[in-house]
């Protein structure tokens, strides 16, 4: 151990292995972890915890626990908890495969919130007590305060809630990350809550660290893994790696990555995850600085960004996810949100969860929090999916988590579609003159001019025995075009 | 004309008929109203100009207009321009019979948006230019600044953006209602939008009345009408009265006075609009104050709060509607929110605005304002209508306004369903088990059990097929139920 990450004498004292700290945890109880992308994740821990289900399990002894999260994390704790078959709750986001098909076969429960509801809901205690933090921080002050990863999360609300706290130092970041993070302490329930003060996307409330009683930390467990050592060991990355995967997505990233050279300057980001394209605008120079909850970077760019932390710190800001998704804020700043989608229909109404309506892929995430209140809100995708066998522009949305009235741009390598300000039959001939493939462009204008001519009324017109059956046929034949 | 209500001289000298005022709006332009729900609104200029388009429209020269108002008017404003065929296109909110059979039947252009978010489009721009607004006002101050009447909406933005300004003065409202608005003037577009100082619902930020620069006032028409006897008039309600449609309803009302025998004290209300429940509680003095845009009053109880104003000045105040439905008051304060609906689906998303998916109702108003940013999130219905041919729970809601994350309660007569916590498939047996009525109920449960076995994916289980059968069969033969 390198005592220059824990630099208070009475948690030296605590230091113990990943297989002890796992001891710990006892089953049936909820545990709420570090991570927010896979960023800021705890991996020690988690693997030896799964480790240790998977023995019980095969001792005929039950083993399930409750989790609890900032976002999706990454393989060794979601993954490696899902195969041993660990997980019966989960909350608020996963974009894990294994949890991902437990969910979908009805073997695994998914609570799927809004982001910046988490922490409100667990102080309000609908969710239940936690009993366990599991936190990554990248050192210990002497004063017992922790200092924060490269993502903030709900890491504040679940110090302050759980019951008992394991904490793993990631020696791999750059001790001078120290100084980047913002940790509010400002938050309440109603009727003690105040104006959040913050005005301009740089503005800094808070504090650098954590708050930790000290007495509530049980266990401490290092972690010196390397982020990409990680990833290409799980066979999750090749040896020259992919980008990781975000809830803001590639799409957003190749946006972001493509204002390099566009005739913006001077540019400010207030968002969830600071991905590898908003990186790249940093470092161009259009990007003045940069607010989110976590840092969420390929490994390669995550490698260069850490050994240059200190030219980081006072452009890039990390709050909690109740902060950085935060309603009040988002509709001050007039934040332009860009979000990808699973599929709209003709009148705008985005499906970013459920596949087919019913398999959920992901989660809602933060993307409700950010398109109501957003000045802008963009929602993008290629025109089809599958091969073309998917039309992501349909009739009828299969479920819907962003109504109309929150999607005003609609972007697809067909075109833009700017919606604001159009009634429900302008989005229609809109959306599908310029968002549709054309595979499916005439399909969908049939379908529009039927419904204008046989909808039971006119505002939104629509046929309710086919407005669903794209969706049926792809499910039955294994594509949504009608086979000629 | 009684001089003590309009006490500038510069604003006397102006003073003009009806009639003549609405000669000053000419065909094809945009005219910004005030009025939110049947409170507040002008009665005689819409009169007249419905007189003059008509006559127009005899004369074979067409006449129409934009109509924007707060949220629903009344009879004089949507109802008369609607019988002249006056209105080309109607935001933000409808009530009107007509206007809505007209929408419905693809007659007229209606833009249904969250309305707290009118005023800021309407500053950004992308509405188009406000030619004319037409204010009821109760009075003009010696320095020009006019005197709310019963509701704020967008007024003051009306008056800030129009080209010019017609006020009528409604005399029959007791002078002693100012003092009871609060128009904030602290409002901006971003990057200069600022922190919202409002903590507690009785907080006032603001002026009691409108600025208006005298310059572009061009019309001044008074008003003396009495409320009861317009509605009278106009064989809308019987002599003896009947309730006032609000966005809010009967339901919801209900449930206020109901309240009053509830062992709650000192409640406080931040609403949008005050409706008569809501006043037999602050009567009861179990409601201490209560903020919104409107007093949105019946006949009856209208006479009699106004001739007591001066008692309530202290304990309602009115607000611009930006700031009544916005995100970071109503999240900030947790305000507990109860909002009728059309019909919710078993996983409890619901629809508040489209008749089997296309045929409009109202409108969505508030609602998204209030539901996605409260404390509590409730909606309320009958769990049938039309004699039980329509169930208003099903298991696909053929339209989404508010999705099952924003939907935290759900009560018909048959009962409350609490689904804080509740992943979907639970969702789902409590609102069939508790909400449903009888005669749908065992539908229901059978197309949930077979969705539970046939589902595509088990997160959110769905019978792509069947989703929306309910709604076709009542279309095809008016009732949702099966024929036995």
């Amino acid at each position: 151990m390198n005592d220059t990450r824990i630099r208070s004498v009475g948690h030296r004292a605590k230091v113990m292995s990943a297989e002890d700290a796992a001891l710990l945890i006892a089953p049936n109880t909820t545990v709420g972890l570090s991570g927010f992308t896979a960023s800021g994740y705890p991996t020690a821990v988690p693997l030896a915890l799964a480790a240790r289900i998977e023995a019980e399990h095969l001792a005929g002894r039950p083993f399930k626990l409750r989790i609890w999260t900032g976002a999706s994390t990454g393989p060794e704790l979601d993954g490696a908890l899902a195969k041993a078959d660990g997980i019966e709750f989960r909350l608020p986001y996963n974009s894990d495969p294994t949890c991902r098909d437990k969910i979908n076969r009805g073997q695994m429960e998914y609570f799927d919130m809004h982001l910046s509801q988490v922490a409100p809901a667990a102080w309000q205690g609908i969710l239940g007590p936690l009993d366990t933090a599991i936190i990554q921080v990248t050192g210990i002050c002497e004063d017992g305060s922790l200092i924060p990863a490269s993502s903030v999360g709900n890491n504040k609300t679940w110090l302050d809630r759980a019951g008992q706290v394991i904490l793993e130092i990631n020696r791999w970041q750059n001790p001078e990350l120290l100084g980047m993070h913002d940790i509010y302490y400002g938050a309440a329930l109603p009727p003690n809550r105040v104006p959040i003060p913050l005005i301009h996307p740089g503005d800094r409330l808070g504090e650098p660290c954590f708050r930790c009683d000290p007495d509530r930390i049980v266990a401490i467990a290092g972690h010196l893994l390397e982020f990409l050592e990680h990833e290409v060991r799980k066979g999750r990355l090749p040896p020259s790696l992919l980008p990781l995967q975000s809830g803001v997505g590639n799409t957003a990233n190749a946006v972001l990555a493509g204002l390099i050279d566009a005739p913006f300057d001077n540019l400010t980001a207030y968002t969830e995850v600071i991905q590898d394209g908003m990186m790249a605008l940093m470092d161009s120079g259009k990007l003045r600085l940069a607010s989110s909850t976590a840092l969420s970077l390929s490994p390669d760019l995550s490698e260069s960004v850490n050994r240059r932390m200190g030219e980081y710190r006072d452009r890039i800001i990390l709050r909690s996810q109740e902060i950085s998704n935060h309603p009040e804020i988002i509709r001050r700043l007039g934040v332009i949100a860009m979000n990808g989608m699973i599929e709209a229909d003709i009148y705008g109404n985005v499906n970013s969860t459920h596949i087919m309506g019913s398999r959920i892929q992901n989660g809602i995430g933060g993307s409700g929090d950010f398109a109501r209140n957003a000045y802008i809100s963009i929602f993008m995708s290629a025109s089809t999916a599958k091969a073309e066998a998917i039309s992501t522009i349909v009739p009828c949305a299969s479920h819907v988590d962003h109504i109309n009235q929150d999607v005003q741009v609609i972007v697809t390598e067909q075109g833009l579609a700017d919606l604001r300000g159009l009634l429900p039959k302008q989005r229609a001939k809109v959306v599908i003159e310029t968002c549709a493939h054309p595979v499916y462009r005439p399909m969908l204008a049939d379908y529009h001019q039927r419904a204008l001519a046989g909808s039971y009324g006119l505002q939104t017109p629509m046929l309710l025995n086919e407005a669903l059956s794209w969706h049926a046929r792809y499910v039955a034949t294994g594509s949504m075009a009608v086979s000629g």
